[in-house]
């Protein structure tokens, strides 16, 4: 499997976890090691490990929070770290996503996420996974 | 100089290239080995050089781009790569950016940004660079 389609999964993986409110497996897929950041729709910017696992545990333990499908994803690599774009449908609307990642002992794990208002896609049925 | 310091650098250069209008700068400031994105705010995911640096030619020129100023920058490393959180205060109110960088022949380049809506930061005249 190539490092794109990795990158790809470990995207999947956090809408996933997400989508099940799987604390748990949302914490395993957030690095360690490196500094972590996250930017929630419309909130400011929450810095460090704890900060940003303390507000997934109110997210995912919200029976409101929303559902959400990724899509289009896109993954960007360059050496041991690589981002991700992709579309957040939501029952409202779409967001688009930046997702960091950084590779730790062969895994890929999420160093930042940051998720803001977008148009609706040009072609929302597009398949996950081009790589530039 | 740290490295945290050279990416703040970079990223104080990335708001003086907007805020000259200087296509030029702009355009060395980014990366032209790694791949590239920008998400302007409220708009579509731009993927790879050519694009990216089609949307700055354009914004760059226009005479009614906004008037920014980033504070509260906040730096993160990880190996080659990084990316710096800072908020952008605009007439109308604030973003908050996501701006990544890699390090390439010992210079922070940039290769991806977004910027979307955010709260009043808590402490708008917090000084630049906490580093996590």
């Amino acid at each position: 499997m190539s490092d794109a389609s990795d990158v790809l999964k470990a995207n999947g993986a956090f809408y996933a976890a997400f989508a099940a409110g799987d604390f748990a497996a949302m914490a395993a897929l957030w690095s360690e090691t490196a500094p972590v950041a996250c930017i929630h729709p419309g909130g400011p910017p929450l810095a460090g490990r704890d900060l940003v696992m303390e507000s997934w545990r109110d997210i995912l333990a919200s029976p409101h929070r929303p559902q959400i499908r990724h899509h289009a994803d896109q993954a960007f690599l360059f050496g041991e770290a690589a981002f991700v774009i992709c579309y957040e449908a939501l029952e409202g609307g779409f967001l688009v996503a930046t997702n960091v990642y950084v590779r730790e002992q062969g895994r890929w794990r999420m160093t930042h996420h940051q998720a803001g208002p977008a148009p609706p896609p040009a072609r929302p049925g597009r398949a996950a996974g081009t790589v530039h």
